[in-house]
């Protein structure tokens, strides 16, 4: 019967990497094409790992204080304006409102690609007292940044984010403020995506049109490119300045507060993709997954089985696990597959003789092995089972960081490297951006990815020049 | 001292009821202006009270068989102009894109006004058999529609909503989801909102455009003026036809499916100040305040206060209370009047000697009356209260809606009723839309809000033309 044809092969990842991760983009039912270039659809299963994404990071900007807000999506062309790196960076990207109620608008409207700008023009309404300040401003929506070349979820004209948006009283409150909300970030990639990353700080060549410092996280994928993970930003008073906002210190003057930005997107479900799949779809870390654990019964026609299925369920839902029971008229083969493809973390087999013997068979998506589990233990067991296929996927992911890091001590072994090993390659580097342009050029595409807060002495000079090294740097292609 | 000024006065609602709405979003923090003219900023106090609503409806979405997804915001001009009814409704509303990248675009792209024709393109991709059946869509998004004339959270050209789309087998199945989700906002605005409202059919001349039926929920603000406040459409196969989606069905032949949609949004805010709030401010319904309980210590500086207070907030949290301690050095005089005016459901005092006496004293925001409470029993003390709070508002609700409805039988009375007596109208009507204009025409604005569910016999004829009446109507200006 056609609706219990196999589920459809994807492309090996070995064949051609960028073809497997549409297949399982396409085939997982994550995303699909719109009649719009470059913009995505969301589906159900995709946007529920967005959800829960959210529900995991929004619990953690509340927990360091930060509150939800929503500001206009149109940007005024003469706001964008007034900050002149921060436009220089953007306009080339912008979609741009020219019509409004089939009238020509007087004044150009920016569809936002990231909401400084209105941010500084409520700031400095809503700042005037150092009593005013922190002011600590997240929001989640959509923002536009025109591409040329797109891929669901990596690069899109449009995309789902949060953006974080903060004033403060000091330069060093709002360091800090950069780092802890990098701190997070690191934190929920470890243990939600489970991605653990290099986290550093960028050249000036790769900050954020407008920033003092942009910090980053930078995870690797399976084939070693890198993707920017997340960034925060330390603004000094560039944009108070531009804005004119300013507050009444303690000592009764005049002062211009310090301000950050920082913001991670839908984006990370391509890292997810990227870092966990494999050749039989894909692999969600548990904390995210919208299904923990599928239960699929077996000869469930017999007395008994979808009964007990049921009761399996419920036993594990009052745990707060998430599960859902397939009990369609599909095959058990045809189920295995598509929950596979699904990347569902963990499996629960149960049929007739499985209830006879009080048992029944927990499957994880990383090791496939078939687990005989005594049904008295089953939250115990499957709660074990979702915390090793998140160990399993860290250690994964470890080890791929470690095994794709090289060093390069000349620009010859650099060359070489970016050549024939594919990954991050640890150079030194003189500080100059010229030397940035030329391995750029050099090798079709090799970026400083950040200078990491654990630096490492890989030789005195730079790479690139032979000048004396002022850092190292982690570099790499990316997405 | 500057900073513990007292809460500035507002309009008070008989002087200026719209001065009073507007006095109120902006002393409470709910919203502000934007440089774009039309657009507002949501601040962080208001949009907790969005958080609250979208945690509530989407758990109620979810329970019904839902999925999220996200659609792109962008619909390309030959899309929108697929369903003529539909393009012709919305095209004068429309912002416009015409420039992406620094380049004019071959075709222009509408910024999302409602969603039915992307989702009828991706639900053409999705939808081959009736086993892809029903599909049960929402999104949370935002939307643009140009408006002359704006106001925070009532009328702004961009504003944030959920829009359910749903595509089903039959036209049975598709009606009856039409209902249900009204129903759904039927028991929302009752329990969450402590709003009661008409519920009913738009005429024809009121259709959303496209629809072969639209419902309504409209609830009636202070003032006697109407606020439609959510909408349920039927759309038989109309854009199914239109975008050419069909499916194979049980019995092998090819059909068109039968297709809803259902929204409400930001502007529930605008109701709930309305319909709630009073001379000193906005008055919350507990299953939506962001703060149920404010604690204010009183003469926190003495010993043991402080640490009283605190001890009181983490046991009303335990339980799931929502409690904000206000331990800042501004005097207790301009805290009530603060968190009067933000309309926060219940206050708590607590000062020595209620700790000596082991109790506090708790207020609401309706009754205003100090109750003393045994701390023994606080959390049973403050749910109880908070429930009180919940009917008050509701009853307070009912009486207005019954007190401002009123009936007309003849085309005079009813000219009377409308210039005199503010509210709601019941009167017959024939059928014919010429009637709706004219009786809109002559009062300067009274519109049919729906032909409600339970309908009464007011006459035997049209209140305005004098032939034999199809239905009771409910009348009213809106907003």
């Amino acid at each position: 019967m056609a609706d219990k044809k196999m589920v459809e092969q994807i492309t090996p990842m070995d064949v051609d990497f960028a073809q497997w991760y549409t297949d399982v983009v396409k085939k997982a039912e994550l995303a699909d094409y719109s009649g719009v270039k470059g913009c995505m659809i969301i589906r159900p299963y995709g946007y529920a790992i967005w959800e829960n994404i959210q529900r995991e990071l929004d619990a953690r900007f509340k927990k360091t204080g930060h509150e939800n807000v929503y500001m206009p999506m149109f940007i005024p062309e003469s706001l964008l304006q007034k900050e002149k790196d921060h436009v220089a960076g953007f306009a080339p990207e912008c979609a741009i409102v020219t019509i409004g109620g089939q009238n020509k608008l007087t004044e150009r409207l920016i569809v936002r690609p990231t909401s400084e700008t209105v941010f500084c023009e409520h700031f400095k309404n809503v700042i005037q007292s150092y009593r005013d300040l922190p002011k600590l401003y997240n929001q989640w929506v959509n923002v536009v940044r025109w591409e040329k070349t797109t891929r669901p979820f990596l690069r899109t004209s449009e995309f789902l984010w949060q953006e974080g948006h903060t004033m403060h009283e000091t330069e060093e409150e709002a360091r800090k403020e950069t780092l802890q909300m990098l701190e997070v970030y690191k934190e929920f990639y470890l243990n939600c995506l489970a991605i653990p990353a290099v986290v550093g700080k960028k050249t000036d060549k790769e900050k954020f049109a407008g920033a003092v410092e942009t910090y980053t996280i930078e995870p690797m994928m399976q084939n070693g490119v890198a993707l920017q993970g997340g960034t925060s930003h330390y603004f000094g008073d560039g944009f108070a300045k531009a804005f004119d906002i300013t507050f009444t210190g303690r000592d009764n003057k005049i002062y211009y507060p310090h301000q950050t930005s920082w913001g991670v997107s839908t984006r990370m479900i391509g890292a997810i993709i990227m870092t966990h799949g494999d050749d039989s779809g894909l692999i969600l870390p548990p904390a995210i997954a919208p299904i923990q654990v599928v239960i699929i019964p077996v000869a469930q026609h017999k007395e008994g089985v979808l009964e007990k299925a049921n009761e399996l369920a419920d036993r594990l839902r009052a745990k707060g696990i998430r599960v859902k029971l397939d009990d369609s008229d599909q095959s058990a083969g045809w189920k295995y597959s598509q929950y596979e493809m699904k990347g569902v973390p963990v499996r629960l087999e149960v049929g007739p003789r499985d209830i006879e013997n009080n048992s029944c068979v927990l499957v994880s998506r990383v090791s496939r092995e078939k687990n005989f589990v005594a049904l008295d233990a089953l939250e115990a067991e499957v709660e074990k089972m979702l915390a090793f296929v998140h160990d399993e996927l860290v250690e994964r992911a470890n080890k791929n960081l470690a095994q794709k890091t090289n060093t390069a001590a000349s620009y010859e072994e650099f060359l070489d490297v970016a050549e024939n090993k594919p990954g991050f390659i640890k150079a030194m580097w003189c500080g100059d951006s010229a030397c940035e342009e030329k391995l750029k050029e050099a090798t079709g595409g090799v970026k400083s990815r950040c200078i990491p807060f654990e630096e490492e002495h890989i030789s005195d000079t730079c790479a690139c020049c032979g000048k004396p090294a002022k850092h190292m740097v982690i570099w790499g292609r990316q997405y």
